[in-house]
């Protein structure tokens, strides 16, 4: 996968693309990263990106010109029909389904635009999605870009190997995960579930999936809505319900 | 404000904390940041700082000792009762509700996971608060973490000057933001609205506030239900509920 970002803030990149799981992406040649500064292709001397809004109002505009003129000459270099993503707050609420649909693609171009809003038109003639990672104010695209880049990447095949696995996380598999304990047992009085230490496999499985299911209904009931459950489950969840209610 | 991160990976902040606005709010001492590796707060001979999960599984879970007795540590250095705030896929959902009120606080600590979960004691007795940025898997809890503190650090007093304000963004209005639009009026065939060019301030009002609500009906619906109209809004929306259907 080819993934271009385009930014004003390039040095941002550097230390997330350099470690971990992007960095081995990278070195095994699953992906390779391209971070531009669209100021380079501003077409007048002072090399403006942005401009005062029509119709008056705080705050700059991002100028069509430079980010039209860098996609362009980014799509001869890569896919002629890459994935043109615009970070935003008015964009598609981002989610594990949209990371699962762009990994099955070979060529992403992203805009980050900082402080400003865009110009209109690159929304309306050059992006093909507009993405927000969620309700809140950010200085910048740059930070949900590399959001959605490693939510992205570390789906592609063979980029996972043994460091980690992603089939039981959550929203992966429609549920919260249960609760982990590693050793030691008592640590500072503090101390592991006994079922947890029992050895029997099957009461583990069952303490597990119950632990599972409480901590979906108790902090986010809206994931159970959307989620298919078993007979087994759905009377957990009815005994469940009644310890918390 | 005193910001401590715990993290295996402090090279993944470096160019996100000097840059931008982050890096001015350093600068002016709005906020320090303090990266921290809890591995070097492991107490056995080989620094590790997670073990297998008790009852079996794939995957590691950090220990308890490390994390604890960084923030024991941490906690000695600043305010008596920081928040401790832990990023993982089952916490509360961020919003910008969660970004103001943490921004009224003096000292926040995140612990940031990487591919492992956590041993539940952590969450049990240490931490005050668990936060999820949104509905997908991501390698660990630094990009998360770098997510809040830009949401925060940025509401913090004295911090946006003139480069930038926070009044009319979407999410802190409870709408999605009009349309934007700059020089030149006319790019490549692609036109800036007729209103927007007249120099009639009450046209450009009425059409900014008629596309606001346009945007959010289309886009996000669900912010609407929260959010109390005038009047005026009432009619718009009516109208625009018409031309959509």
């Amino acid at each position: 996968m080819k993934i271009d970002v385009l930014t004003l803030f390039p040095e941002m990149f550097d230390g997330v693309f350099n470690s971990s799981i992007l960095k081995k992406a990278k070195e095994a040649e699953k992906v390779s990263y391209n971070i531009v500064n669209f100021r380079d292709y501003s077409d007048n001397k002072h090399q403006s990106v942005d401009d005062y809004p029509y119709g008056g109002g705080a705050g700059m505009v991002l100028k069509p010109q430079p980010i039209f003129d860098a996609v362009s000459d980014l799509k001869g270099k890569g896919s002629a029909s890459p994935r043109v993503i615009l970070m935003c707050p008015q964009g598609e609420r981002y989610s594990q389904k949209k990371a699962e649909e762009l990994a099955k693609d070979d060529h992403l171009i992203f805009i980050c635009g900082h402080y400003e809003g865009y110009d209109e038109r690159i929304r309306e003639h050059l992006v093909t999605d507009e993405i927000s990672i969620g309700d809140y104010v950010l200085t910048g695209g740059e930070l949900g870009s590399m959001v959605v880049i490693d939510s992205v990447v570390r789906l592609l095949p063979g980029v996972l190997g043994k460091v980690a696995s992603h089939e039981n996380d959550s929203f992966s598999t429609g549920l919260l995960e249960h609760p982990h304990y590693t050793r030691p047992a008592d640590f500072r009085g503090m101390k592991v579930p006994d079922t947890l230490l029992s050895g029997n496999h099957a009461y583990i499985e069952e303490w597990r999936e119950k632990e599972s299911l409480r901590r979906t209904l108790k902090r986010r009931p809206d994931l159970l809505e959307n989620y298919l459950l078993t007979d087994k489950q759905k009377k957990m969840l009815e005994e469940l319900k009644k310890t918390i209610d």
